[in-house]
């Protein structure tokens, strides 16, 4: 007779065991070690949440104190390994196997545990294609998380960072594992519900905040002239052409450049209500004055993001503000948001190839994808239609008709040459020898060329879609590719015959005036300016005021 | 000074004229229509749940009650427009324009509603592009919403069927909108809390509990000799090809046979353990006998399914279930699951045209997608491997190498004639020219061809992977197409040279013994069969009861 409920037993056992650590879901700081070598066996899946911004950093550090001959062998599963306590997991041999998403200032370190056999990497997935594993074969037993405060009875208030909490919790409370939350106060009453206490084991009031990383503010005193050149390329030859009004964009200084360019260079162009009207986007400072000049109708966050609470609360008309008064953000919606709802994504990378393959890892930098590669590609699911999709659907087949489908617009903009003068075009990715050394099947790419419809240089624009074979793709990238090794090597009559086509347009087939490019066209030229356009109400971090 | 806030003063104005009618949050059922006529105002957006199971019918029938004079030209967005009410709203002039996803029942009404201009046709979308959309541009302004039970606080318990509603409250509530649930009962204390109650504004006790559709209950009576055959040819030559693991079946009675087959056919093929054991999927009575065989580790589920949930609450190893013992299902997220966690998609359709490209619309009934499009549709946001995903890529690909792709495996299963002897090869499909007559600039198509990795009928089995070129595609599909017009048709030398290849490979070339292709294969022949083994915990509706 199989015993149908070896999961549920096995729940009961750990809480029974963790019983001498707590008293009702209340935990004290103290007992935290000792209440997750209680519940957390060898083996386990565990989300130690880990999002790219909000981390339960507490909770991490107790973990890593648990002797590793009680528990050991850990399946890491979680969406950020940002914090050098998650590394420590494996270099103690508590953790064993990583399934992750993002790393960002972790991305030596795990190229190096990897190196050392310290890491069995299972995979690098977008944060909406590991949450899909949560409910499918990546299933956590034990999730570690972070909220703003707790009642007694486990109701959590996440705050405006929500992002993965409601995800994790779900996929882990109603699979009979077991969630315990740090959070930074208990209260006798949440100001919203958030995660209803019933999906929470355990709450501990955690020594300090719960760590958040500014991932999304760029000054935009450091956009140079290159990048204001570039953003003009992009909204003349591709926000004007295509109307996109529902977008993401991605978080490079290209793209803060064209968020600071709307209310002056937009502006010129006649664009506003036309373009760039609905978002899915961290909630960005540069984006304020666009906002504040009556640009956005509405946007959806995936987190929050440091100092930008008091101005989103300000603005419930745009942002998604709960009845407390504060923001609800939520990673997996949003990715949905920007894979099915947007007809564009327009980000950075460091690596392009000749067929238009992308990528950000380097052999000793492996930094994760996040959501660029669910943003940035093709939804084949999609069927309603907008103007801006079908336009680029019926540029790709050369062809319209009713089963013409559309395209997402997928632009990634890119200086020729990056830091320290390496070029950003290359024959072929950093990643392919980085999946030769640790024999991957398949390398860690971004975005791949098949998705991506534009890409944007200081010297122009490729359109892929009207390249109609791969030798077309080469020399288009070739002919925005300047003077990079790549782009010297174009076969010259090619790209004249591609840019005769408008395949390749440059920034004076567009008729931009290469000295509008300076800085006086960004609608804020410094931090100070957003805390201005803000009406005070943009709290910059400190790293980011100088005044 | 611009003001941030109107949505905000809205909802309190709203809330303020609902006063009269409402004791707290709890309204009566008597005053639910003066209640709505005083928080909807026309042109708002409205969702009025509307899953493809569950039914807000209650609130649904109150609405239509509401004096055209005072609410009219609402937008409808909800994923299932099912009930006669539904549509009834446009008939009435309370309604004008319509987003939705899956229509069932109503297919044949939303087509003659379309024709005669009653309904304004935004999208037929799928269900989490839907979704999606709630969060960028078709926000709900007011909510109407299902659950068995609510506290007088607005905490909801949405039971098995859980659905779409923590997608449509998360979009409504944290944008000022005003969310009213019906409730089968409201009780002192809610078993668990699906969804918090300050995301709750009203709730009502209905009159009766809401109506559930059995969608998914196929009677292994009715399993026919050739589904049987076709079962066997895609568990031989895909599932023992292949290996996939994870993965969604359709709904359709080709599917439910080889649910039925697992413990018969796929235990002498050795699969057990190998393929098909983690699941997106809804509770299908037919895979009672695999999972009691030990075939199935984990599913996750959209919905429930009536008749399934005591099954369900027993079998907590293998369902989500949550501390209060019963299923906790989520669209959202099983969608997500099943597009980005899954290996393989494979259902029904009705009509398959020379490229691929199938439909279930014909010119006098628009079903809508339901989730077909996207769970049958690659991901290219994926960057997990598998060995199914890889070893199908590969076969896209004619190579393979550390920038090759997988690919989802998308199989399509048709008989090559259907109800009414209907061939389901057609040279162009009825979708066409119902795009035509619509004006539409893109045919509702289910799944577009360049997505469709198999197709599989009685005749065999077309590797679409492996075709070269349009014209491979095409005499591959004529080649699997029997007697249609479609399949006399066939390049009878190019379809051979195609045999010879793989492409096509006929239940002989599979070693398939057409003599075992017989009711005796099915592992439950009756649903009475399928009580017994569940043990007597699947209680099939009175529909499918016969003894």
């Amino acid at each position: 007779m199989t015993d149908w409920t070896k999961q549920k037993q096995e729940r009961a056992r750990r809480l029974e065991a963790a019983a001498p650590f707590v008293s009702g879901k209340v935990v004290e700081p103290g007992n935290v070690t000792a209440l997750l070598k209680s519940v957390i066996c060898s083996e386990d899946r565990v989300c130690l949440e880990g999002d790219n911004q909000k981390q339960a950093d507490f909770l991490a550090e107790c973990l890593t104190q648990v002797d590793p001959a009680d528990v050991h062998d850990l399946h890491i599963v979680q969406s950020g390994l940002v914090l050098s306590e998650h590394l420590d997991l494996f270099r103690l041999g508590i953790a064993r196997k990583l399934d992750f998403s993002y790393s960002g200032p972790q991305s030596a370190a795990i190229a190096r545990a990897l190196d050392q056999g310290k890491i069995e990497l299972g995979a690098i997935h977008t944060y909406i294609e590991l949450f899909a594993r949560y409910f499918v074969d990546l299933t956590p037993n034990v999730s570690l998380i972070a909220a703003v405060s707790a009642d007694r009875n486990g109701n959590l208030y996440t705050g405006p960072n929500t992002e993965d909490t409601p995800t994790i919790v779900e996929a882990t409370a109603y699979k009979n594992g077991i969630v315990i939350a740090q959070v930074n106060k208990i209260v006798d009453e949440v100001p919203r519900t958030d995660i209803p206490g019933d999906q929470v084991d355990f709450v501990v009031e955690a020594p300090r905040p719960f760590y958040v990383e500014p991932l999304f503010t760029r000054d935009p005193g450091a956009v140079t002239e290159t990048q204001i050149l570039m953003a003009m390329i992009a909204l003349k030859g591709i926000y004007a052409e295509y109307r996109p009004r529902r977008l993401n964009h991605g978080i490079g200084f290209a793209t803060a450049a064209i968020e600071l360019l709307l209310p002056t260079y937009g502006e010129q162009l006649g664009l506003r209500g036309e373009v760039a009207t609905h978002w899915a986007l961290n909630p960005h400072p540069t984006l304020i004055p666009a906002i504040e000049s009556g640009w956005v109708q509405q946007i959806h966050c995936f987190g929050s993001e440091v100092g930008m609470d008091r101005y989103m609360s300000a603005r419930p008309d745009v942002y998604f503000i709960g009845h407390d008064g504060t923001l609800r953000s939520n990673r997996l919606l949003c990715q949905n948001a920007g894979l099915y709802a947007c007809d564009m994504f327009i980000g950075s990378t460091l690596q392009i190839d000749l067929a238009g393959n992308s990528s950000t890892v380097t052999p000793d930098r492996i930094a994760g994808f996040g959501g660029a590669p669910n943003m940035g590609s093709d939804a084949h699911g999609r069927r309603h239609i907008s103007d801006a999709w079908l336009k680029a659907g019926r540029e790709a087949a050369g062809s319209d008709g009713p089963l013409v489908r559309g395209r997402k617009l997928v632009v990634q903009m890119v200086e020729t040459f990056g830091e320290g003068m390496k070029p950003a075009f290359v024959e072929e990715l950093d990643s392919i020898a980085l999946a030769r050394k640790l024999g991957m099947p398949l390398a860690p790419v971004m975005i791949f060329g098949d998705d991506v419809t534009h890409i944007v240089t200081e010297e122009g624009i490729a359109n892929l879609l009207l390249c109609r074979d791969a030798d077309e793709v080469e020399q288009a990238i070739r002919g925005v590719a300047g003077y990079t090794p790549v782009g010297l090597a174009r076969d010259r009559a090619k790209v004249e015959e591609l840019r005769a086509r408008g395949v390749i347009r440059r920034p004076e087939d567009l008729g931009i005036d290469l000295l509008q490019a300076d800085r006086n066209l960004l609608a804020a030229r410094s931090v100070r300016d957003l805390v201005t356009w803000s009406d005070g109400l943009y709290a910059p971090p400190s790293k980011f005021r100088n005044w």
